[in-house]
């Protein structure tokens, strides 16, 4: 079955690709299948990430982007992730099943994740995602993610240039953001700039940039206007100065090297841990389990215990 | 050092606490040889979790909260993770630097928890963070999340008692907490009551109860203001009632066991790995991650190649 989802989602079928996807982002029975054979073809899509806080204008600005990267790319996809409203996914749903429709012909396809339920967590399922578009020949992946917690800088790893859109006013999340901002962010994005408090917005990040002297790289700060379109061009072309810079610096490299040994560690994990409960029995698991649970033993005993076999 | 530390700690030294607290939640050496010792001590606590999006009021709930515990019960802990803001911690951390020297001379021990960078993720930092507590001899530990992510959810677990807090007036927020509000929450909290809109919020929230009627308890929804206290009380009681029908209904027993399980797991995963890193060797590891970044072999071809051996 999967086989002949394969052949089709490679022949461009819309659905078959959904299906995929959705078998490689809840991990089913034929996940590992699909993306043993998909792998080989992986690694040529361009993956830019773009997150920060609710309120942003981020699905906005990515829809302009992903317009822009189509003019000038083949093929686009758009993962929105939204880690912040799990419980339904709702929220966003409504707007990008409207988008969905109106790019449905234009050879941009969006996909929006689940963010509850996954297998190794939502960054290792996003990455999951991203790789199946990538060997399906997406020339450019958009990663859409709402918020600035552990996850969503978990997802934005999988990229290779990483956006954080930030946008004049937001007050103290603008603070919470400012200390880490250095830490993932490759482009930084003043979005809504005709509002007021742009220029402020703009002076305070340069400012907090400058204390990062030892960087090699220095995020540029691209101010845009989705509503309107100004200056989308001009965050294409800094995504792709960065990925310029980070090929010829190594740090694409390096970054790809992170993402596959976080990729092979979780499923050794997983693996070893599989291995070990066939060998001492779900019985022998379940029992040191419960003997934790009434304090006879401590955790790191049980573990002892177990691997002791 | 550690087992000086562990003395003072548990003749109540709150700077021998705090060390302790921070050598167990980043995984420094040393934390498991905490951890062992103080374990068989552990599972008497009440451990009551009080999540919900931001702008509830949950800061100031659960300082009322833990005043009205102080008052019944003995040692009182509060434990605050902010997963939405991971950069600082800054946000609250100003707040709480206050609350710590209000509730200093109270008994009352307040932490912040850096909400980066722990060893096995937050929930399980979290876990461990109570555990310490709780074999230190507090009598209630409450676990403050912001936000309504799977982060948040997983933190949440490690509690007997989840309290799920909203607000009068949230909008989207609210559709999005209600879809899974179910899932987790063990209580219903309509904080700032005496806010107009307060009637539909806790209406909705009954309504969506009353869709899911064969759940065994059913949350009951509780009016508090915690600005000036009222409902807190209510509030106390809605959670002893809780306690009281999960342990006699058997759900305090299998949270416990469902807690253990994730540690061990989580343990036997990390154990388990290192142990193949040892056999195998950082070279092949790192030759295996190597040929997956380059493409030439898929992820699982580099763990069946590993675990080979």
């Amino acid at each position: 079955m999967s086989g002949d989802l394969l052949e089709k989602a490679r022949a461009g079928d819309k659905r078959s690709t959904a299906r995929l996807l959705t078998i490689v982002e809840n991990d089913e029975p034929g996940a590992a299948a699909v993306l043993r054979a998909l792998y080989p073809a992986t690694g040529h899509a361009e993956i830019v990430g773009i997150t920060g806080p609710p309120g942003g204008g981020k699905s906005t600005l990515v829809n302009r982007l992903a317009g822009a990267y189509r003019e000038r790319a083949g093929k686009v996809a758009i993962v929105a992730v939204d880690p912040s409203s799990p419980f339904s996914g709702g929220a966003i749903l409504g707007d990008r099943i409207r988008m969905r429709e109106r790019f449905l012909d234009e050879g941009i396809f969006i996909r929006s994740m689940a963010t509850r339920g996954h297998a190794g967590g939502l960054a290792r399922a996003s990455a999951r995602v991203v790789n199946v578009l990538d060997a399906l020949g997406t020339d450019v992946v958009l990663v859409e993610t709402v918020g600035v917690g552990q996850e969503e800088v978990d997802v934005a790893r999988v990229a290779d240039t990483v956006c954080l859109v930030t946008v004049p006013g937001l007050g103290d999340d603008i603070q919470a953001i400012k200390a880490g901002v250095l830490e993932i962010a490759d482009v930084l994005v003043v979005n809504k700039a005709d509002r007021p408090g742009a220029d402020e917005t703009a002076r305070d990040l340069a400012q907090m940039l400058s204390l990062a002297k030892d960087k090699p790289w220095k995020p540029p700060i691209v101010r845009t206007s989705a509503q309107t379109g100004e200056g989308v061009a001009d965050l294409v072309g800094a995504i792709a100065k960065h990925r310029a810079w980070s090929r010829e610096s190594g740090e694409y490299r390096e970054r790809r090297q992170g993402a596959a040994r976080a990729e092979v560690e979780e499923l050794l994990r997983e693996a070893l841990l599989r291995k070990l409960e066939g060998r001492v029995g779900d019985g022998r698991l379940n029992a040191a389990v419960a003997r934790v649970a009434e304090r006879a033993i401590d955790p790191y005993a049980a573990v002892e215990e177990l691997l002791g076999e």
